[in-house]
């Protein structure tokens, strides 16, 4: 649809309408109102070169499109039938809950043992272990390749999949070759294409599922669906939405949460929805509240950030990780809440 | 704390800090860091203008003040053990349900005593019923004075209170000699201080709430709070904080929702919060997860809109209001999980 | 232009469509691509109520309307060759300098007095000076009706006219029985419907201008043009916009600096633009850079505080405001880019 | 500073806040004031862990810092008297132009040597020119190795540095080999941390620059002068800030123009601000505004996307790419008011 700046365009400027759509393969109808004539785009309209050109015309006010970009995020694509699981359980079905350290601490590896234990205890079905870590302060502590055999020590000791964030090839090639069941692509890189190209080319094939957090800063629904595009784009369709929170924050929360895109991004897109209310909140007593306000929207699953002993922790654990002893309530908590609820379009919810 | 340019200030410098507050009854007291040196206020620290002084000077960043500027409104205040009640709830106990109209059709006052008998009926403690309406645009309806009359013949109808924006002292004066006995001051007049006064001055004394709506863009907590501390310093303390959605909205909802600031505000203030989903999501079929949301998040109640035929409605109605059986749905969602729910700060919630 | 959610719609429902548009006097005209069909709304689509009618069916995603709702206002409307004066200055020919104190001493009114022939001498046109003030805070220095006198008395003592902020019917009827010239709308009730209708009806037929501030927290051109045209519709057209920055701040500026949207301003509508980089940033050592930015964007004036003694000045005087000397020179080199620069889509400028 | 949550700490509290700052070498002293006791952090405090820490303890409300995490980028830093030079121009003395192609057309090397030499003709002193594209659609174009050769061609024929963005350690590999002077990462990347190492480890010893371009979403400005830290970390110092808008963008613009964070940037760091107009507000026509606002603010120059032929370019060329004749009235324009200005902080600017 493209909206002039006049209410009607002269022949030839029409003509040049013409002229960059026709490179495209597609038509221009005229659609003549009272007041003023618009001008809609007819065939695949989805070429942003095409979009720009005509933008750059003077006598163009805006171009409106109204196909979606992703072709396979889509919900109304082939995939929307596809389920993606972690842990036993089928995302759509049951409530997934991944829990565990912001950081590993390769000091003290039992901590991690211990915490792995105690979450799946609780109730959760795949356990998260930090590796590496991005920190705005380069001289911050940044994670141990050491971390990784403790994180798969603690898969191996509980039964459970594990999920660690990667940040660059190098970190993705040794995740995949130790088996990390869960690769989470953090969200300072949201926007990092070549790493979304780098993990969905590597995990073709593999058993292997994709937690994409949400960008940092408030960003477009449009924006965070297209990352996971340049992911799925490669054959593996076993990704999941993570909102975790955005930019700035509210007065006292440490990010904005944003659990309630929830109904918005499924109205959109298949793929599941597991919300990190750990970070969206930043301390750990709002935890509990924003986790069930985020099954109370339809998420299909919660990463929550648990330790044995918080006060100990590396990272963000001192102030957000929960013990398990609240992780523990706030599942059962979950679980029933999950279960009152329906369909958002139903009349009861 | 007053935070100087340089590391350390020369005692000329020091002086002028001095100075400025002495003058209003505060010292300074030095802070000898390794690097640096800050200076505290020590005395009551909450005048604007020695601020504003103190960082006008050219050697100072700036004022961190620690102190909360709502001596009323302010959780440590004596009004901490005040109760609000509406509609035979009292707030902090019961989940308080208000619901109704946006707009009252004049031409059809049948509409809102049928949707008033509805509302009662699904579980509505109280009617909401707009009168007068702001506008962005200055030729769309703006309300009607007959719609006061039609209002208050659905309270007296239902036997229940009835809530309605006024939105100057005319629209006041009416409303209160009307016995309206919910006063709603809406989002776009958040910091009308001259109406706020108005407001309080003219409800001190009387068995009247005050319905205080959050500011319609994203503003600090400090100044949603300090719009209540407006009404309450002249005497009478039924202020209900509502948040209600911020613009920008969300990709696909009318605002931003903003329940999730219920447990920042319950930390700062004894006020109880009524969520309005309704404007939140600006679509009605996104409002039970919004509403069961903010229960999550430890609302003390809910404003909606519903209609019995939101096709009829004016305002937002075909828009956003709910059915009468979509509410019912609701309210005993929402009272379940406001049973279930308990302290945000406690370990199952 | 309706965006059904689905690609195609029903018979049934373009009947629909229909029949809502048809109670407004408009049509539909169905636009068919290859993949998906819109639906065009011919006839006059600016019918708030039809559209959220529209926006409340269940099978439409959003309507998208295309004509300018400011009858007045807009760009092209008779309006667009009237010439708003103020102190001897055609805004849009000259640049408009009005300059003064944030708020008036009521105990020192030579301070005042010496800052008006001051800013006269440095060059100013119109003299601003705040005679009651809005606060966040209720127990600050709300102004004082005495200040008045002396906001008068600087205007005879000079021969400019001045400018200053009313928040309500008694304050605006004072200022208007004074003589006041300019008459501000201050930030905070930019969207107070009830008193730009009070100010638009007072000031027909009279000699006086509005200055109209932008809203405090990020909003729409939309939202600022609309409340321009609530005053306009009785019939004065002497409005200036005024960007003043918006919340949230910029990391270290008072407010998010604004002047940026002149131009986008000024391709929608006639009115003149005055920027106010005081409040914009919010110290005065960086007022400068702000003034000169506005002027680079296209702004026909600029509104700056400034004081003869800016320590000694009562609200955010001590802060931002600039003394004469530094207003002389800021209006030197303002008046040079401005006499520098053409229309922003010429080549050079 | 650690501000409790209550007016003062038990001895016990106070005890647990003296062994976690102990672990990091530094002490407690409270400040006792009348109402309210904090607790200030005597010695090096800027420990990402220890703050985390003590943040975590339930008593305590906030810690605030006050030193800069900024070893290397702050102002008062070592390198604080560092020029970075780019094609001749010492940034801090003259204005730095740059300007090209947002994107090279691997088919049309022709269309690129033409811009080259007219960018030159108008007065820049370095080309830009996009070999790798990053796209929100995976299906987009995302640039052609074989434009590297163009680029450097284009570099040969002028004698000018060029500048081009790299996303990942293949791209960075590439460009240096190829003898690519200015290395830009984009708004993309800003907080991706292990391209940034990468960058700075590639580039130390090298005379290589890097235009480190402001995070695409609204930051704070220690986020992107933390960006910069972790190049300048690795011994290379010639880095330079680049604002080129944020996201969401203004009603009208591609993004929020940001050229006014300049100044707070500038009180900061000593690194050179260069802006870029074009992503800025992404349309040509206004272009030469914000440019020049950008020198009203203080920039150490400019970034411009210029083309010979706008309607021929890729990527964003059609839309916001200026014609060499634009761009030396631009110049010129910008010239003569950055030799009119002089430091802020002076009277006349």
């Amino acid at each position: 649809m493209i909206l002039p700046k006049n209410n009607r365009l002269t022949e030839p400027e029409v003509d040049q309408l013409r002229a960059i759509v026709g490179e495209f393969g597609c038509r221009i109808q005229p659609i003549v109102g009272d007041v003023r004539t618009i001008y809609a785009i007819v065939g695949d309209e989805r070429h942003e070169l095409m979009i720009n050109r005509l933008e750059g015309l003077e006598f163009v006010d805006r171009v409106d499109t109204i196909q979606s970009p992703h072709k396979l995020m889509d919900i109304k694509s082939d995939l929307a039938r596809h389920r993606v699981k972690v842990g036993g359980v089928t995302l759509g079905q049951d409530l997934l809950i991944m829990a565990g350290h912001c950081t590993i601490d390769p000091k003290n590896p039992n901590l991690f043992y211990e915490t792995a234990a105690a979450v799946k205890e609780a109730g959760a079905h795949a356990i998260r272990g930090g590796v590496w870590k991005p920190r705005t302060n380069p001289y911050a502590f940044q994670g141990d390749n050491k971390s990784l055999d403790i994180l798969m020590e603690g898969s191996r000791r509980t039964g459970l999949p594990v999920d660690t964030e990667v940040m660059d090839e190098e970190q993705l090639k040794l995740a995949l070759a130790a088996g990390v069941q869960v690769l989470q692509i953090g969200a300072r890189n949201a926007l990092n294409y070549s790493l979304l190209r780098q993990v969905g080319a590597a995990i073709a094939g593999k058993p292997v599922a994709v937690l994409l957090k949400r960008g940092m800063h408030t960003g477009t629904l449009n924006e965070f669906i297209s990352a996971a595009e340049y992911i799925v784009n490669f054959g593996n369709p076993n990704v999941i939405l993570c909102p975790r929170g955005t930019q700035p924050g509210l007065d006292g929360y440490r990010n904005h949460p944003d659990e309630s895109i929830t109904p918005l991004l499924k109205e959109r897109t298949w793929a599941p929805v597991v919300v990190d209310p750990s970070h969206s909140v930043g301390k750990a007593h709002y935890v509990p509240a924003c986790a069930l306000a985020a099954v109370a929207y339809g998420a299909d699953g919660l990463c929550i950030e648990a330790h044995v002993e918080p006060s100990r922790g590396l990272g963000d654990d001192p102030k957000q990780a929960v013990t398990p002893a609240v992780l523990a309530g706030l599942i059962k908590d979950a679980k029933a809440l999950h279960a009152a609820r329906r369909s958002p379009r139903t009349a009861t919810l």
